[in-house]
């Protein structure tokens, strides 16, 4: 018999990874329903109609595709079968894909219920999502995305609720972060003075480089490829952005003479007003104005945003990009013929995020606590009562096992210690001929024979 | 452009459905973790290998089968494509599917992780299967299966476990139910007096209709198809039931002078066990040995276990099954080649318990609870301090939304009375100028202006 095994880039999450998971998720989650922000989930099964072409060629081919039932074949083209063209043929093979990202099946959740949902519309869907993608270290086919959107308002207090929300987030998941944001008019005005918007797209990808590169290793680049005031832009922009506080970058940039332009000054504005919203408030982790922040090129149409761990518990050598991120657009739901929904949004890469706080070691401990009290029994005639006991205890809101059987108690406590577990009630031939109970200390060693009415006083001292 | 649309059998869970959903999923989960289940989570994309041939050949069929990615016509057999032999075609086009129940992943998990995994082993899994059928009212190609099982423990101690989960989830939620158990080794006693396997099986087969046709619909059935001593075994099997207590039942199954057999020695030693552990304990539920129940032929091998509806609430035309089922099995790994791990388990059927609440009209108000306050602004310039106050109402864990913007006054209420949210805070002129807020409470209509400091206070009277 073969050996079964997962496909590759899939994982099994066993307890101990999923009550850490569980821990993470259940912080997020809370964070966003603090913020008044609802749940959504759409199926993982969507028409190939509704994914297809919204990703690019390179998504389309990522698409993960469901081969239709039954007698799939009988209307396959007979050429196409013959000259084995896989490509033409999916779409006659297959209809439904899996869900790429929960973006789209929110757009077409938003199309389809657009008379029941009242705006500004608030959700936020955390959910699998699969990627046909080469698996490497960090990069599955299935994971996780953490999305919250705010769909049908244009204010740019969203803006600032998105930035609390990280900035609770992560203080309540106890990982130091800095989060940085910016707005694509400051970039979209540079576009003249580069010459042109080929100039422009290319400027942005090169500086998109500045995490990995530096700024002399993208400096290089820019002027290799001699993109007019290139190297001038980008000086400029890595000076402003080792200003010290957002407002003298901002000051910066009013004064640039080189870049007035409408979206600036659009920009700049909905920064302040942004700042003028969050700046007496208290933070637990710095909200900076980086002025290099792009976030992609095509897809965002105002303020950019975007979390890097700054943690010192991090070991060194753990090098990782972003742990969330995202922006507002304008255009969510064009593509299904719903015009004019604007929406701003973030994502939580909850991987990245667990595997950070793996490396660091600093999930708390109660993200493992599981089952808090164990029953021993020496005896089998002692279940009954173990039972009676522990039905209490579970009253009383406390994880409560009775091994099952009266094996011996060596073993039972082996089973306590693998799984953590504090308290250790022990009824043996004495206790039971008593009717008390010995509750031990499984951490201190410490053991105490009580009545059996009094586990609940003993466990709380 | 095509209005978008969902594939057939699937769903949407809109906010108010999630809410509900989650707070169904929240207390069964609550309910294992407080009887010492861990969470586990396997992929939603498994090796067909794992899968074919674990379900029949009715479950081959209704597998969702993935295409492989890339140039998939590349290596298949030229005869079956030119004969469009799509059955045969698949194993060479498709190398995985989507998981099809939670049963055979967690026996593939264990056989991979027995080294690891401490015996017993106690897991809960929440998540989603995939099954081709043909969709139907309350039957979805994508829906939910809610398990707890142990393995590795031969202790009834395990069944008594569960039986107290089923009481308590249903308990916590508010649903009155009937729980029924009884024992493979009672119906396997049958056999000999109905004169082999084969009329035994037929049997089963008929008295598991008994639900829907009533006993004389079965009589009458078995009386047909002449099964040997049919008509006198379902007679004996219907006046037991009828019993008032479970001893009585166990009394006259013990003097049923053509049924003695070791199974059901066997079966009535561990339900008496089982009844020993459970009879001091306080239940919300009744929880019944009905020698009828067999929950299907050959999966089980011991205890097995139901939950029916009982609740006055429920509409009279609203008929529906179980809601909820388990037992015994010996030979769960055995599949994958890992000998004698015996389990116990159980299931929630997610769907109905949720259709079952809905139209019984029981789900609690506060299942539907979301944000409790929102800030209505009448001047941008009072966003400011109204994020500063909801700051304050979340930190004391009141979730709490400021509206985007300054819109007019009934917009904002409108979006409150939509969300069911509880409280208003209103900044107008006036307030502004005082440093006050008025405090709305938008069931009652009350309304009183306070410092702004002191709207804890007010919506906590």
């Amino acid at each position: 018999m073969d050996k079964p095994s997962l496909p590759s880039g899939t994982r099994d999450f066993g307890p101990e990874v999923m009550m850490r998971r569980k821990f993470i998720i259940g912080i997020i989650e809370e964070t966003f329903k603090r913020f008044g922000f609802l749940p959504l989930e759409t199926p993982a099964v969507e028409n190939l109609k509704t994914l297809q072409g919204k990703y690019g060629d390179e998504g389309d081919q990522l698409l993960f595709k469901i081969l239709n039932n039954g007698d799939f074949l009988a209307k396959a083209d007979e050429n196409l079968l013959h000259q084995r063209d896989s490509k033409s043929l999916t779409s006659q093979i297959s209809d439904r894909g899996l869900r790429y990202d929960l973006t789209v099946p929110l757009a077409r959740f938003v199309v389809m219920n657009r008379d029941k949902i009242h705006f500004p519309f608030k959700r936020y869907q955390i959910q699998t999502v699969w990627r046909a993608d080469r698996p490497q270290k960090g990069r599955y086919r299935e994971f996780w995305q953490c999305d919250a959107d705010i769909l049908g308002s244009q204010s740019i207090s969203n803006e600032a609720d998105l930035l609390q929300i990280y900035d609770n987030a992560f203080a309540t998941l106890g990982l130091k972060v800095n989060i940085r944001f910016n707005h694509r008019g400051i970039l979209d005005a540079f576009e003249p003075w580069l010459e042109g918007a080929t100039n422009h797209d290319r400027f942005m990808q090169l500086i998109d480089k500045a995490d990995k590169i530096g700024f002399e290793g993208v400096l290089n680049e820019i002027t290799n490829e001699a993109i007019p005031n290139g190297a001038e832009a980008w000086t400029l922009l890595h000076n402003i952005n080792n200003l010290s506080s957002n407002e003298e970058k901002l000051t910066a940039l009013q004064n640039a003479s080189n870049i007035q332009h409408e979206a600036l000054l659009k920009g700049i504005s909905e920064i302040k007003h942004l700042l003028s919203l969050l700046n007496n408030l208290p933070a637990s982790n710095t909200m900076t104005l980086d002025v290099t922040l792009a976030r992609g090129l095509s897809y965002y149409t105002g303020m950019v945003m975007e979390v890097v761990p700054a943690d010192d518990r991090i070991p060194e050598d753990f090098r990782i990009g972003s742990i969330g991120g995202g922006g507002r657009y304008d255009n969510l739901t064009g593509v299904f013929g719903l015009k004019d929904v604007t929406g701003v949004g973030i994502s939580f890469g909850l991987d990245r995020i667990y595997d950070l706080m793996d490396a660091a070691a600093i999930f708390p401990t109660e993200s493992m606590q599981s089952t808090v009290v164990l029953f021993c029994c020496m005896d089998e005639n002692a279940l009954s009562s173990a039972f009676g006991m522990a039905k209490n205890l579970r009253d009383a809101g406390i994880s409560t096992e009775v091994y099952p059987g009266a094996v011996k108690l060596k073993k039972q406590l082996d089973y306590a210690n693998n799984k953590s577990i504090q308290w250790a009630c022990i009824l043996g031939e004495q206790e039971i001929a008593d009717g008390t109970v010995s509750v031990k200390n499984l951490i201190s060693g410490e053991q105490k024979t009580c009545p059996q009415n009094q586990i609940l006083q003993q466990i709380s001292q």
